[in-house]
């Protein structure tokens, strides 16, 4: 399998993890989203959405859209299950995996950013303050979706769906210095997770392409 | 089932068609947004994200996020598919429905208005020419996952959960008067979907909330 990815980009980051936690090998292809490389003609063609990440399968198959690469990897790798196999339990990983990728990351990634300062003449400070406007709006509600969590992961004692988007979004708090005191429960699964290596080697640091 | 909804939520629209393209009744509950009260203490104990849609079975249990409920509805509902079975197909029904999920809807969903008017001070031709531009930059890509589209629907020649996405997302559109000539692939699959009862029944006009 091919992924294209990003050092940065979350949603790349959610199925670096996916991928390691599966046991999955993968031969990264390398799309500089700040040089603007996605939205190169040739990429159109591996990805319709010019966005990262592309999963390629061995059979030439393209997917896009992480958390649908995710749930695929899970339909297909059914071992250590990302998504549970309870109907509830369903529901509730990807509540708080939509909670993350839906409600949180589009207004903080990296052509919203653009568009505020290019479109909108927002200043580098005032898009530092947009950024942790939503970062403190969205961790309010996963920490009160966590408030009763027993488990040691997002669902339960084994790391989820969830967790794979929990992780890459707290990354990008600490990358703008936001609070993340007020979110306890958050941070006891954040920081369960890094414990682990196939999240440990999924972060932006650790990439080859990191800069 | 009772499902907490407003008419206007593009979110509490999609769930709306899902349980009618099942055919399953439901008791509304009205939220009403532009006024605030989903951020009321009363509601946060129904659904901690404070956000609609939440749709609670006849057991009491809640379930959050439109696309965790669609799929949820899917798991325990399976006549008439909203997920197709196949797992190559499945993919490409999430990341359409994630691509306006997660790529255009939460950049133009009212607490993101709201906060462009409150917090950076944008005018209301100001806030209309941002939400316009996150239309035609997701509708592109929409449009360019749809250009080979051989079905009546997004996928195939049933409604999925991809279906459900597209066609509140282009009520907001017309609402905001973008130009919808771009996307004539989207705009078949719009005309077919509203051919539909389930479709046609669910749009906020003809919700008892309406104003």
């Amino acid at each position: 399998m091919k992924l294209y990815t990003y050092f940065r980009s979350s949603a790349a980051f959610r199925v670096r993890i996916a991928l390691n936690l599966k046991g999955l090998a993968y031969e990264p292809v390398f799309v500089h989203l700040a040089k603007g490389e996605h939205r190169r003609p040739e990429y159109a063609s591996v990805n319709p959405q010019a966005l990262v990440p592309t999963l390629v399968l061995d059979d030439g198959t393209r997917l896009n859209q992480s958390l649908a690469i995710i749930e695929y990897l899970d339909d297909a790798v059914p071992q250590k299950p990302l998504v549970p196999k309870d109907r509830l339990a369903r529901a509730r990983v990807r509540s708080l995996s939509y909670l993350v990728a839906s409600e949180i990351h589009p207004l903080n990634n990296l052509r919203t950013l653009q568009h505020l300062k290019r479109a909108l003449g927002q200043s580098e400070e005032q898009i530092a303050t947009w950024y942790r406007h939503w970062i403190a709006d969205g961790l309010a509600k996963l920490e009160a979706e966590l408030a009763d969590n027993k488990g040691k992961f997002c669902h339960g004692d084994a790391p989820t769906m969830a967790d794979c988007c929990l992780v890459p979004q707290i990354f990008n708090a600490r990358r703008y210095d936001s609070d993340l005191a007020p979110y306890p429960a958050t941070m006891r699964v954040f920081d369960a997770c890094m414990k682990l290596e196939a999240f440990d080697r999924a972060q932006p640091a650790k990439q080859p392409d990191a800069e």
